[in-house]
């Protein structure tokens, strides 16, 4: 390793014999407001990929490993903070490793999250643009790549420079995750040529032909960003494959899908596949509080004989109208179902600055309130839609369902049918999208249905609400085992795992 | 060759020593029609298919084939005359075989051609869906498959076999076209295991991931249908290659990508490709005649210095709506050309029974307007949109261009590119999506744009339009030489030698 840099000597630090780890990730673990007297409050953020690394760090080997967090900042106090601390992490008890929070302008932010990040790599990646109309790429587009994504994926490649620096290391192993920071590996690579790179993505990887809606310069440019790691992760073999088979169609670079690694010539890329999961020693806290036990006595309320629940942002992805059309063909199908089932939905609002998201939060009122207008009658409302942050309903829903419906056009895993089926306690059905990542795991203990074939959910609602009970037991059991074995904690660790083995590879050539 | 059937010793007729070649098309070669007097008229039908194997098909060894055309009677009057005819094909002068049209139901012609090939086979293998919200494959659409696509595909299967039996044959020579018929091919194998089975695809096949969209038993159906055929044709390579992948993938069936076969067990199916091209003997032909001479010079008063062309059906596939936005932008970056440029569009309208085309066609008209109250300033109109079906004013327009804008979302080949390039005297260039088959053979002569990137569309136009003249002719000549080699009457024998050289194999396994 190399000896301490200019820093070092400055600041008069000897170097840390351990490796510094750097995680990346547009969201961080915590976020900074002030209440109404001035006072300073932090809260935990929420999602899935926070929740999975909050529930792994801990378990991180300290002897080896000096970690820190790099995050954008996202609130004006998050601002305040990272002013506050300059290029220094945040050091904070109930953070499981020092936390720097990148304060970005405004305005670069916007092009960089809200017109290029969302909607126009998240639209690809799920397959979502109407391609004959949308999406239009014009100057705007352009724009928000170049004066947006590239700069900010700069500047977090240059914080990661600065941290293994600040450590006197040339050889950090750096974990970025997500869509958000394609070009990371790519310019900390071109700086840090002997570190260990590692890129997770969260959502799925389609096939080549999705990525030909980006100008050629750009879809080459995140490729080749991405071939700066070591090892890209995924949720599943198929994103997996899909991305070396990009490679091979989009650069004409050689892949070997035995080997499952893109040939660069100097070294391999490998792509791997690790599904995330949940963290069921926090869910199983959680749901014991009061919170909880009273949402759930509000839900044992409105039951009726049955209880179909869907948990999911208004994301044009979750497939919530067609859902809904689905319910309504099922009630259409098997009117004895007519005032006793009830559809609880909570729905928390999504990214309503992207005009998409907007309009398809009033498609699914609108379905909704159409469906309830068609069927309800004698107090009953056949969909209870509740468009609202609300956590513990949620949970408690996951306790309660007879049937839990993720019908998702396309997800990278879907963390909701983990929870569900953790937490569920009345041996409730999954009826679960073809199309979603964790299909690959629980579609063998669940009811598949394609995300576009609303006969098909109709009829696997049916038969989630009258299997007899010594199957929906069966099922149940089989899928939580599963969950329970796959936990989050093993899942950073498996990463890690897999960067070793292959950066190991890699010297050895 | 088997003896005579039944069938041949109840009419008396000897067997034919030739073999039948048994063509299948949802179009045919004509259409009838009675004029005001009540006189029956016949015309000729257009589309690319039907004018290849018009062009194509006397040129084709009488000797050893037997050939009849079968297809769906279009009209009132082609009914008329089906019936007429009952099971026995039409013969006539003009004919360059005899032709049987099939009166198909039509409800069950409604549900198999308006809501199951069109929209939906269409536009998944152009992937124009918003997958978002559309398509929602309800009961509607579970009917246009079950009651209309299989039993029209029974209907043609079976003519296939009665056209054969009439002529004593258990081994005939079919070639069916496009997606209106995948089933077909299955349905004859079954009846007939040792025909020599053909089916060429005239639109994109996308990759696996798009045949999703279909319930599994419905793309399980159309795959194993086409997996009926030795050999099943494509535009391109890459299509040709996506239909191997998605046999793997989607049915798990074993492929060999360079020996470029699907592995049945008991025998291979080919993917093979090759390009459809134009009639240049009949273009020019048509080019001499009075009305397009008179068309010319009406082209001719509008022209001012440059001229740019589009030539589209009202399709969404076809971009007209962006190919707009782009010359929207070129005006305003270079405020130079106002007032010196005029955009030709001749849009014949498309399949206005099917909702997102006639919305579509709106949008074409809306954009068109907004442009021109944009830019229109002393008498001159930026676009000159003709929304109407004239062949001749194309032409006349193909021969005029200075740039010819074929801007496809996706385009299985696309013969606008190639009758523009035979046709044009102005040394015009071809601004060309990568998306178009076409691109294959005409992508290294033309401006390659990314369909969806109006910026890059903006400025292939413009250099198209200052271009130096040394270097357009140059590219125009290449262009019309690769155009003029891959004439359209080859292609047919192509096919049948294809076609041979495989059934050879298949006989010597």
């Amino acid at each position: 390793v190399d000896g301490p840099d200019t820093e070092e000597s400055e600041t008069g630090e000897a170097p840390d014999e351990r490796v510094p780890l750097v995680v990346v990730s547009h969201r961080g673990p915590v976020r900074f407001s002030r209440d109404g007297g001035g006072v300073r409050r932090v809260e935990r953020s929420g999602g899935g990929l926070v929740t999975a690394l909050l529930a792994t760090l801990p378990g991180l080997d300290r002897t080896r490993f000096d970690p820190v967090w790099l995050c954008a900042a996202a609130t004006e106090e998050d601002r305040t903070v990272a002013a506050e601390h300059g290029s220094e992490p945040i050091q904070l008890d109930d953070l499981p490793c020092p936390v720097r929070m990148l304060a970005i302008d405004p305005d670069e932010h916007e092009r960089f999250y809200s017109s290029f990040s969302n909607p126009m790599l998240w639209f690809i990646q799920h397959e979502l643009w109407g391609l004959a109309t949308e999406p239009v790429i014009g100057r705007a587009e352009h724009d928000a790549y170049r004066d947006g994504y590239v700069p900010v994926n700069h500047r977090f490649a240059d914080a990661v420079h600065e941290e293994a620096e600040r450590r006197g290391s040339r050889r950090p192993v750096v974990m970025v995750h997500d869509y958000h920071f394609y070009l990371v590996p790519g310019l900390v690579r071109s700086v840090l040529p002997d570190a260990d790179l590692h890129t997770f993505v969260h959502v799925p990887w389609p096939q080549a032909d999705a990525w030909r809606v980006l100008p050629a310069e750009i879809r080459g440019a995140l490729l080749h960003g991405l071939l700066g790691n070591d090892v890209v992760g995924f949720h599943t073999h198929r994103y997996a494959r899909n991305f070396l088979l990009s490679c091979q169609e989009l650069l004409d670079i050689p892949i070997d899908l035995s080997e499952m690694v893109v040939r660069l010539g100097d070294r391999d890329v490998a792509a791997t596949w690790a599904p995330l999961s949940v963290d069921l020693t926090r869910l199983q806290a959680e749901v014991a509080g009061d919170t909880v036990v009273q949402r759930r006595r509000e839900i044992a309320q409105l039951r009726r004989d049955h209880l179909v629940v869907r948990v999911d942002r208004s994301d044009p992805s979750k497939n919530i109208v067609r859902g809904f059309l689905a319910y309504d063909l099922l009630l259409e199908l098997h009117p004895e179902l007519e005032g006793r089932v009830t559809f609880l939905a909570v729905v928390p609002p999504s990214r309503q600055d992207v005009p998409q998201y907007a309009h398809y939060l009033l498609e699914i009122r609108e379905t909704a309130d159409a469906v309830n207008a068609r069927h309800a009658r004698d107090g009953w409302t056949p969909i209870d839609l509740r468009i609202e942050e609300n956590f513990p309903l949620a949970l408690a829903a996951y306790q309660e369902y007879d049937a839990l419906m993720v019908n998702s056009v396309a997800d990278g895993l879907n963390l909701v049918a983990k929870e569900g089926v953790a937490l569920n306690e009345r041996d409730g059905m999954l009826v679960l999208s073809e199309n979603a990542g964790a299909y690959d795991e629980l579609g063998a203990f669940s009811l598949g249905v394609n995300p576009f074939d609303i006969v098909q959910q109709a009829e696997a609602l049916h038969e989630a609400l009258t299997t007899e009970p010594g199957r929906r037991r069966d099922l149940h059991d089989t899928a939580r085992q599963m969950v329970e074995h796959n936990d989050a904690a093993k899942w950073l660790q498996q990463q890690l795992d897999t960067l070793d083995r292959h950066v190991a590879v890699r010297g050895s050539r």
